[in-house]
């Protein structure tokens, strides 16, 4: 029976790759220091251990420990927008604590390390976005997550490490987190729309992203390990369409049942057009496009469960490091 | 009166810097943990402070009480070659440090931040290494000094924080650390003779580089700042002429006066071919061909200083994080 460490595992993501893994048979391990993640998230089957990737002592327990087989990353904290203003936690967080993991994955000789990157590492490119288009990450949150890409690259090279990139986008469905304030568009709509507020938009909302159905992503980076050709490579995965934020602001208040307001912020510093071409990905994991979820069906879905739970409280980041320049909206109660 | 700070101001290049810095006239503050430098380096019309790019605090206490116009920083530990065994120091030291100082920069709106990336940047490309290619680092050392030029690059779009990057590759000359057995080859090889031990060479030595004297790096670096089209661009800086290690081995002992034998050990995972093109610098900084000092020259003033100050120790590194395919000649005492 394989063995895996999913780091993250009580987020969004990582919960359903925690599922997806049970499925396969795998026995799983989950560190997740619940800094964005619920403990109500993680499966019953796994074992779970609040903690975080930054304590060295502690990854290197674990994997002395376990004998990880595999190991799953998706702990960190991914406000791509706020993390301007946090630079310092950013990189802490999202850097140095992969590059503990990727350190004791290297001693411990394990067989695949699967990284969570994001599309936020291709910057503004031509779309859509394709994994041999040389990424170029405008905020921190892209700089990490490509440091980490590379850094993967060259323990590969130099000590053999074998691994597998994932950058996906967008993502919603249940479990996700919809109280946090700084990420997440459609979460924020739905929590917005049940406290009775207006949706809020940067700009004039015809910023384009394709937004991906959980389904269409966790399952695929779960058995990704068991395919051979997916070995040492990178791979954009998820939905497929391109959709303003203002057209989707309308089919998140269909869903939902509920007509609300959309109020207009100063627009912000971020990519006008993201969307990722997925052949690669079709290829190797033998994707069709009729099996992408679409967005009003995943939408459905997710609010089912969203209104299931409730309201979220969206409480502010602790430690902004830099005030300037933030956008305001992140300031209000 | 400007007022810099210069860290690593004890370190080779930086106590350079500093040196050109006053004679432009500047007030120099100098922030160095003496990890690899020596208090000796430091001009004494500086003000030396030891500490660590590391200590938030301590920067933040500096930027305070500081009113600095510029920002040079060279602060960190440059061993290429150790760092994929010492992956976790290299991010920590390196990147961390760097995201401290541009944090503080940010904040209290210095004039411009200059940055000593490397070569190291480029990893295995077509030579000359030119500006306009992508970068594409292979090691981790190389890995943290992309993601500080594109951390700066992104503190500028989004801050208006202004920055000059350069890429200096296999600089000598006086002051130099020849007690590394980490780095520097020439310095290392300086060092072999003197203690009569011989030359190691990594492979059969035919890896070329071009070599690149302190005078033609360190006062550009230092004069940047008052060249307007040099602000948020990037430099390769050095060195024109690309000499084989096995060639550079014989120049040494000629230098030196001493003769020596070569030493061939395993060849080791490293860019095979590394020389930049400088047509950039050239046509902003007003370097000419004939202003570059010719190796030989270069050697035998460095070969001087060396004579003047002996031999040196040759300490290991204390907390190596992976000993697994560490070059052998490391380990020895
Ligand atoms: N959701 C998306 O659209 C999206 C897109 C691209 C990439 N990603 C990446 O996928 C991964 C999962 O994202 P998500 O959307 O599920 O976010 P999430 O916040 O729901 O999950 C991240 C989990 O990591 C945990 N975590 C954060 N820092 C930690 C630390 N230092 N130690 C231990 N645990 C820590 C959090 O508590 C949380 O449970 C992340 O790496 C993210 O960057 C997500
Ligand atoms: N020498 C080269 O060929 C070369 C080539 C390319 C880039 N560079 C870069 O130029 C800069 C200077 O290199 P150098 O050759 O003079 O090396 P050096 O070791 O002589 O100087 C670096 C200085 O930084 C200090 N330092 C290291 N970590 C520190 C920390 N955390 N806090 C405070 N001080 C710290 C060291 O004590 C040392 O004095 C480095 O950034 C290096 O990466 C050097």
């Amino acid at each position: 029976m394989a063995k895996s460490l999913v780091t993250g595992g009580a987020g969004f993501i990582g919960a359903h790759v925690v599922d997806s893994l049970l499925q396969l048979g795998h026995e799983v391990v989950v560190l997740d220091d619940l800094s964005g993640g619920f403990i109500e998230n993680v499966n019953k089957k796994a074992l779970f251990i609040e903690g975080s990737i930054c304590d060295d002592n502690l990854i290197n327990d674990l994997f002395e420990k376990h004998n990880f087989d595999y190991v799953y990353h998706l702990a960190a904290y991914a406000a791509e927008g706020l993390s301007h203003f946090i630079r310092k936690f950013n990189y802490n967080n999202n850097l140095m604590g992969s590059i503990n993991l990727i350190n004791a994955s290297v001693k411990h000789k394990i067989k695949c390390f699967v990284f969570t990157s994001s599309i936020a590492v291709y910057g503004t490119q031509v779309v859509p976005m394709i994994e041999t288009a040389t990424p170029m990450p405008e905020d921190p949150y892209g700089v990490a997550k490509y440091a980490i890409e590379l850094d993967l690259k060259s323990a590969h090279e130099m000590f053999g490490l074998d691994y597998i990139v994932f950058r996906p986008h967008n993502v919603y469905g249940s479990l996700q987190n919809i109280g946090d304030r700084y990420r997440n568009v459609i979460g924020i709509f739905m929590n917005q729309l049940m406290k009775g507020n207006p949706l809020t938009v940067f700009g004039d909302g015809s910023q384009t992203r394709a937004f991906s159905y959980i389904d269409d992503v966790a399952p695929y980076i779960a058995k990704s390990v068991n395919i051979p050709e997916a070995y040492n490579e990178v791979f954009n995965i998820g939905g497929d369409t391109d959709y303003s934020v203002k057209e989707l602001a309308e089919t998140v208040m269909k869903v939902m049942g509920i007509e609300g307001e959309v109020r207009n912020l100063e627009a912000r510093n971020e990519v006008i057009h993201a969307y990722a071409d997925h052949s690669k990905a079709r290829k190797v994991f033998g994707i069709t496009p009729d099996t992408i979820t679409d967005l009003e069906t995943g939408l459905t879905n997710m609010a089912e469960w969203v209104k299931m739970n409730g309201v979220r409280k969206t409480p502010k980041f602790e430690n902004i490091e830099i005030l300037e320049n933030l956008p305001k909206v992140w300031l209000e109660d």
